[in-house]
């Protein structure tokens, strides 16, 4: 009803016909709709939950400090495409990592004290511990870092990362990779295999004995075989990898085989003994690939990381019981309560009440379009993502938080497309959509392994703070006068 | 307008609205819709293409020897579903076929006369005989040959695939494949690999040293290998192939790299001198699982073959010039002049005057599932068919003319749907829809070796002689009571 001057209202007839664009919450279009009206659902909600302090945050990062901010985004960017990650060679970590000095522990995700060691980390810990030479038993190693006598701290504080539960120490072997364009390094140790083994939260004997003979026996006959083929391109596998049906995270099986196939002849030449139970090993481990992307991955955000006043991501990860993201420039890492494994298929007989949380440095394969950003390359995620519209669906959603596509890694099923790279942290609190990150799920209080595989879910609040510091940042920089 | 009783036909008001279906040709319904009303196209085309004979033909088989065509395709299609071809070992030709005797090379396709051989076959044929120590050059060979000292027959008669213009002799090595629920076997040659080779139609001095290395030091390396492995299941192999971008014809690399993978702790353990080599070749041949799916896929349709009355193809294979297919318990090939390959790409400086006819045995791949029914599984064949909707569009076009879905080959980006397998020629000559085949092709006139790749159109001549002739043989058997 209208109405005109000071007068009666007018009685107006109503439409004959009602449409109606529903903004925001589905149930006022679908009451609508139950009266029988057609209506177009627009999907929006309040930006930043309506927050306050991240609408103004997010207000200033788009206007004021947006044209500062996309420049940096820009070189972010530019270095997450154009990084050249080669594997090198195998060296201890010691040699590779100066700065591990004495004995010191490295494990995944942002700094933790060890009193919050969740279960597999502990025990994951304990095993690297006797592995090193410093405990005669998982008990002894237990007391030995409880006493401070065993340092632990960050692996990607030192250029390395480490997937699942996975510790090492200053004897370990870990692969060196090398990124020509930045100038910079990273490390990550040989994938464990299945079964029992310590970066699944297992301290047997037998997961201890693996770490033996992964530092006796596997590294030196791997670093033979790659002192034979020379430098290898990893993203040139990767790239490959992904028309072959891996997301590279949960699945690297056929990125895996390109390398086998690679490294074939330079392992049937060499002399080590131990290369034909390396062979044996590497035959039936798909999943050995995982940290060599990890690594390059690693390699990538570093370089990015040297960039300040960008918004997009470069690095993530978790430790079982904190999820940390962090930004270029800014210090320290940006942290929330690890969050558990949803969409998961469990082992049979284990379920989500046996699953420890999120952990593992992997998800920084998220960051350079690979694991949830490529979930529509992997046939094997459609089971856990509906299908394979799902997959696709995922990498969608993916791609609304990030602010450029790869031009290195295509997803086939998207015709091509480039996989969604270059996270960036305006987005998801503008969006309230997190990375979603591919992941296998650990037993949270007993040695039993990886007992099933699903999609974690970053915790917005890690985000939130990351918005609310680089505003903090830029608006110092203003004041300053180096804005 | 009606007419009414014998009067006067009774105007009646026009319709004031339209809505068309049309039935067959587009070019009626656009007129239509050019004049603003809808239209819903109908694809219908006149069956046979309108032949009485094949029409009648057609009405038989479909009609009053339905249900006997049926229970044997039904027969047929459970042994393209259950056969379970093994690898079980590497033995010369001589001593896996017997029946191959004294100086005899076998070739691709149909049976063929030595004048109508094609540039590419010929030149094969004379590297092949060269290998063998029959004659001391290509030109010596060429004489041999043409003087019948040097038989050629099909190598399909003697349960032995060869990929495009491969011809092979008594000496050489070929994979022994068993299919235990058939109790038969198959044989095919190793895959001779990319670059300057026979089976592409090269007869240099390059080439022949080729095959003669193959034959001194490839197969009694890999035959080593394969003795430390045991058997190896070759359409598992295939199965996970399809889910890692092969459509296992014209691109085998996912499934080569899983072969290599089981192979690799063989290759390291073994003690053959000639196995570095090998393991380079290996390592550098991404068509080396290729022959393999062939073999398998031989093993498999042999099987089927011995049912007789079905309308299922259960053999399909060019030798250059002829194109044939073949029914089970009929005698003989049905064939047509060798089509080209149509969308094709090309080396640069090539073009389609330079492309020799299709060619080889591996359209076999295309009873199974795999080729052309499984384009949908491979996004390197996007390239040739309009992306990946082009893919998924041949996978369909090609299940319309197929009997059933394979149980064990599923195509993951339509949802994990099974291969379409089992072509119907009733279904062929019906709809005047043929077999797509992946292939690659070949210089017509000179050595020069693969110069491209697409897809070639079965022609529809063959499928219609073969529709006549099991109509005639049901016919007979009817007339004698054994029908």
């Amino acid at each position: 009803m209208r109405s005109q001057g000071d007068g009666e209202p007018t009685p107006v007839a109503l439409p004959a016909e009602v449409r109606v664009v529903n903004v925001g919450l589905g149930v006022f279009g679908e009451s609508v709709r139950a009266q029988g009206a057609p209506v177009v659902d627009l999907d929006w909600r309040i930006p930043a939950g309506g927050r306050p302090d991240l609408v103004a945050a997010l207000v200033r990062l788009y206007g004021r400090w947006g044209a500062r901010v996309g420049r940096a985004n820009r070189e972010v960017i530019r270095r997450l495409q154009e990084s050249s990650p080669l594997l090198v060679g195998i060296s201890t970590l010691a040699e590779a990592a100066p700065d591990v000095d004495g004995r010191v522990l490295l494990h995944p995700g942002p700094p933790l004290g060890w009193a919050d060691f969740c279960g597999p980390l502990r025990r994951s810990a304990r095993a690297a511990a006797v592995a090193q030479g410093w405990a005669g038993s998982p008990e002894e190693a237990e007391a030995l870092i409880g006493r401070g006598e065993v340092r632990v701290e960050p692996a990607n504080h030192h250029a390395t990362v480490v997937p699942m539960a996975t510790v090492i120490g200053p004897l370990d072997p870990v692969f060196v990779v090398e990124n020509g364009p930045g100038g910079n390094r990273s490390c990550a140790p040989l994938n464990q295999g299945p079964g029992e083994a310590a970066w699944f939260g297992v301290d047997t004997p037998e997961a201890i004995r693996k770490l033996v003979w992964l530092r006796e026996v596997a590294g030196p006959a791997l670093a033979e075989a790659l002192r034979r083929s020379g430098p290898i391109d990893l993203f040139s596998l990767v790239a490959q990898g992904l028309q072959m049906g891996d997301d590279v995270h949960i699945r690297s099986q056929a990125t895996t085989n390109l390398l086998l196939r690679a490294l074939l002849p330079h392992l049937v030449a060499g002399e080590h003994p131990g290369r034909l139970e390396l062979a044996r090993f590497l035959s039936s481990n798909h999943l050995f690939f995982l940290n060599l992307a990890m690594a390059a991955a690693k390699a990538t955000v570093d370089w990015a990381a040297r960039v300040e006043g960008a918004s997009v991501v470069v690095g993530m990860a978790r430790n079982g019981t904190t999820f940390g993201i962090r930004l270029g420039g800014l210090e320290g890492w940006f942290t929330a309560p690890a969050p558990p494994v949803g969409n998961a298929l469990y082992q049979p007989g284990y379920g989500p009440e046996d699953g420890a949380a999120d952990i593992g440095d992997s998800a920084v394969l998220e960051l350079v379009g690979l694991g949830g950003a490529a979930a529509a390359a992997s046939p094997a995620l459609a089971s856990f993502l509906g299908g394979v519209a799902g997959a696709m669906e995922a990498t969608a959603t993916f791609a609304t938080i990030c602010a450029a596509r790869s031009d290195r890694f295509k997803l086939p099923s998207l015709e091509f497309q480039g996989s969604p790279i270059g996270v960036d942290v305006r987005r998801v609190v503008e969006l309230e959509v997190t990375p979603s990150i591919d992941t296998g799920i650990l037993h949270a209080s007993e040695p039993r392994g990886q007992i099933g595989a699903g999609v974690a879910q970053a915790p917005l609040e890690c985000f939130r703070q990351a918005i609310l510091a680089l505003d903090r940042w830029l608006s110092d920089r203003e004041r300053w006068g180096e804005g």
